[in-house]
């Protein structure tokens, strides 16, 4: 029996753990795609209690700690941090089998040098551990993110957002971590939402540009997708809620209209008008990062926010959003690349559903928009498995499906999609299983145990295809 | 190489045994789901042969047989006893990785002390053994479940049911096991089927209430609810076939109107007057569910009877049903329970698919209407792999989703949902399964080898959960 | 750890080598469903060189190089063959875990004796061994086949062919694999896509029949079958694109008005029109099947020709195809069956879907339509992991789905739907993971350890099966 997370943690095959402990292990991380704040980063933020570093905004752990049915008191609630601890702490036992679960005590591990079960029996002792250790200058984010072995980040930014902090972090010359902004531009995209008028006032305040129908929204956004490219930003990222949508637009003129209306109603569209401008903005948006050399990401699937009782009191973004399972996703998507692809605007895309039944529909689809234009690297990618599916069997069942399908060499593993500085230990996760993977794959003799020739595929899937397809 | 259906059957791992020796093979049973006749057990019926008992309406069974082209005359039809039972025996090498041949071995050695292998060689030597069991009283229907440790079973009942025979079981005051009615109010919902009207005018005579509206048609169902629950019911079933229904109504005129049409064309309603029908309904037996403290059951996902010439000749419940595949349900299902948790009218509620791929989606939308008003148990619960998923993969594949999605420690555990008094051994099965599957977490480091932890775990799936769910 | 490839390779068990080296391993191939050229065959084709036997047609090979970025050039471009090979040779490390490593290594293997692996590094060795290795007669292809153990193999042809190479074939004696031409009459259905009316002037120039409306279209469609049946045809393939059609006719006379239109629009039916065309002619090919005693083969589910910028550079089946993820076409699968079996209809049918997303939908509708009326075997199957889930984990999957919810010993096992006259090892592939898995589950005591029963039931899926069924 192996001792729980122990050294040799979710390596089970001897050629898994060379593989793991002489090439995974050794390789810096490149977080393209996370949600930590710039400005935290910028100052260097401490923290006074474990809670406000592991239940501060982390909506994985507020879902568990109320899927056990805990009052809101200790999850978002005015509870004292010392007691949301004590909740998390007395649900753990129950979360066997969840990520949380592993990623828990990896964190507890790896930044407080804890090798204990946390448990209710455990939570005062990993408390004033946690607390001591979070005095140290160790425990202030930039050397979190230092030792944490990270060479770049990549944050998630709105068009409006001024970059200031990118800037502030840039000029520390101490701090080797490069973080760059990525752009998210999904609220220029709601033409169906509530807060569309207030928002593309806010886009015309910034950019300085005068909005009033398409061609000038569009001007605004490009300015700042100048000023982004300056900013060194090498990626965008586009939420998709529910289903990718796909409605070809007639002209110019239909879309112009639609964003009127969107515009004097605050987000008033049709179903049909919203995604006819959807379909039309995210083939203008491809154009435009064909020309910037932008890798283009795509998330879709999640049904946001379907408890409207709990959205009204805690807002979003706060543990209550679930797989929307539309199935017009896959057909739509093949269509929506098409569409790029025929007009010269697919650049380096990267998609990602939240629903696992989509791993194979995904597989095949990016097979058909590769090709050679660009570099020697195939256009379009599968992500890896993200949000619910970022656990051992997700994880694993995204490779499978992957290497099934295309060329799983090309992989571009990991990124955190955290909003927390010591979510890195997720990388190990991920190495982990990778290595595992291969290594079963090697010990069962369906692939040659010529390490060199593996090694350079692990390397390649941690570190270089990131590296190289996003042009860092 | 391991003995078939050894004492170490489906338990791969040292912990797993200890696990499942210990622990959960001691536990009692509770089988909060099922479809045995109250009649019958108030009866303590007996029966003449293996046939009766085994293939008399297990239409797992006809459809295993049907599968293998054998003719209806030797599974519904009028071949005698022997000859059905041959058919069976025949057929059960071909049945290789299917449930069928787990259960109906286990059953021939818990039931009969049967150690050997059914085929057509030894049909006639099993035959004679369990026809001569059959003559014991341990084999009457209460020494059945008293000997497979049945603490408390729920039975399926219609509103219009006099539960005539709970109340006879529950005055044996020898036999010991809670028999308590299920509220399975079905068919006052299907105002698209025909048999609408004669129905309605069934619960009209049983309820005293002269049904001519919305407004009567609830005050029915509340006297029978109301009824049912001084009888001790404290669950309620709805098996919503095909997809989860979802349309708002306008006012309670619209539905009087849909009902009063359904009633007056018997069931010819459209489906959109049907979903906002059964919309309305749900969340009305929510609401009173809610004040009679029941949990509420949603099976959703089959397919009924789409082979129409053998429903006209044998009927519903006879081995022809489907899973539907319908993608809606998902979205449906998340906007019906926030439509129900809005307006407080959200019991405790389990959700079960029939379509394996739902089992994420499922995992994600019970995360979101989870709180703390009741009692410290997580709201909203996926029920076990149901029906066709009921198997070794598919019961790991549903734990597998909800350990990675949600607090698998509160997981309810194993039901039934049979028609036989000598399924008891599933339980078994699962509690093998589940052993199992923990056993492999702590023997690869995946979960700390603390077995006093673990045994809590395994037993609150095994038993507790479900006793504090219920409120048992 | 084991050599990759070795004489055990996918076999993990003592069981499983037993049952594969005893039973599996030895046995004919009959290869039902495949796309090599009867016209190849009876020329008894050689090869120049080793890309024109590998790169030639094969589009899993073309999509899997243009996955690594590889130009077009290279692919199914003005390439030199050397070059052509020289590229797949470098992105082979890059397919770790895809099946095309497997397959490529074992026809290396198996034809040409290269026990090495294939890569850059070895790109000459390989192309000058396998060169070498062509210019010898035992490469010419009737005896590849004959050297590959193929016992009888249906071609897929269009109902206007002249099957003269068939006819070829048979009259050399000294080949005795049977060769038979199977009936894929997809273009007679595709009302709604431009070429119709050019297809159906051929179809009238072959058949000699003057067709001008549905009843003329059946006649010229029967005197093709009868012609196909004469020339010993087994079994028809429809490849159904997208999603399963049901739309019922009213009458016959809407279904000429259709068919009018198609003709003179040349394709420009609207989707409803097409479908309810679809719906009728199927079960028109089914009614006629029935009374032939053809197998009728389904395979769904397929979005061809996504990319439509490359499908007008290089033309259909190149690499491009995806899966479709259309939800409509579990419930239009089961009524369009229940429709053939109410009207006599339903001939023996196999189902395939490319979404293995569908795998339980589709062992769950297979049981609601199998009957006794056909010479005791059951009456639908459903097909082997087909195309994209043609590989390990998908062919696990696929026969634990069945193994699940059907009766297994009845699987019709293997096909090779493949262009190439060397892909017969796919066979042993299928069937080492077939005795893997019975292994498994014998070795796990979850299937009694009869060596005798358990090879009847190998024998049967790898060969009998097949041969009964299809009556060959």
């Amino acid at each position: 029996m192996k001792q729980f997370l122990d050294e040799d943690f979710l390596l089970n095959y001897d050629v898994a753990k060379v593989l793991y402990d002489n090439y995974a292990s050794k390789l810096p991380i490149i977080d393209y795609h996370c949600h930590v704040s710039p400005k935290e980063i910028s100052e260097n933020k401490s923290y006074s209690n474990i809670t406000e570093l592991w239940l501060g905004g982390d909506h994985y752990k507020w879902r568990a700690i109320r899927s056990c049915g805990v009052a809101e008191k200790y999850i978002t609630g005015d509870a004292s941090d010392y007691e949301k601890f004590k909740a998390y702490a007395t649900i753990m036992p129950k979360l066997m089998g969840n990520p949380l679960y592993h990623w828990s005590h990896l964190e507890l591990k790896r930044y407080f040098g804890y090798d204990g079960i946390l448990n209710a029996d455990t939570c005062d002792e990993v408390w004033n551990l946690c607390n001591q250790k979070l005095l140290s200058p160790k425990m202030r984010v930039k050397n979190i993110i230092k030792s944490s072995g990270v060479e770049l980040l990549c944050t998630t930014d709105d068009p409006t957002d001024s970059l200031e902090y990118h800037k502030v972090i840039a000029e520390d010359k101490e701090f080797k971590t490069k973080v760059l902004p990525a752009w998210r531009p999904d609220k220029a995209l709601k033409v169906d939402v509530k807060g569309y008028r207030s928002y593309i006032d806010l886009l015309k305040s910034v950019s300085g540009v005068d909005i009033t129908d398409i061609k000038t929204l569009k001007d605004a956004l490009i300015k700042r997708m100048d000023f982004f490219d300056e900013a060194g930003c090498k990626t965008a990222d586009h939420g998709i809620d529910n289903y990718i949508p796909f409605a070809l637009y007639k002209n110019e003129k239909q879309l112009d209209d639609i964003f009127k209306k969107a515009y004097e109603t605050d987000g008033m569209t049709t179903p049909e008008e919203a995604d006819t401008f959807k379909t039309a903005m995210l083939a203008f948006f491809g154009s435009e990062y064909v020309k910037r050399k932008w890798v283009m990401q795509i998330h879709y699937g999640v049904n946001r926010n379907p408890n409207t009782k709990f959205f009204a009191k805690i807002g979003p973004d706060t543990g209550f959003d679930v797989i929307d399972g539309n199935a017009s996703s896959g057909v739509n998507l093949a269509k929506l690349l098409n569409f790029m692809y025929s007009d010269e605007a697919l650049p380096r895309t990267v998609i990602y559903s939240i629903n696992p039944n989509d791993n194979e529909i995904i597989g095949t689809i990016i097979g058909a928009f590769q090709n050679d234009s660009d570099g020697g690297m195939p256009r379009v990618m599968q992500g890896s498995a993200w949000w619910f599916n970022d656990n051992n069997t997700g994880m694993r069942a995204q490779m499978i499906s992957l290497a099934n399908l295309s060329a799983f060499g090309n992989f571009l593993g990991m990124l955190t999609d955290s909003r927390s500085f010591i979510s890195y230990p997720r990388h190990e996760y991920f190495r982990r299983i990778l290595c595992n993977l291969i290594g079963e794959w090697v010990e069962n003799g369906e692939y040659p145990a010529d390490i060199e020739s593996i090694a350079n595929i692990i390397m390649d899937i941690c570190y270089n295809n990131t590296k190289n397809y996003f042009r860092f």
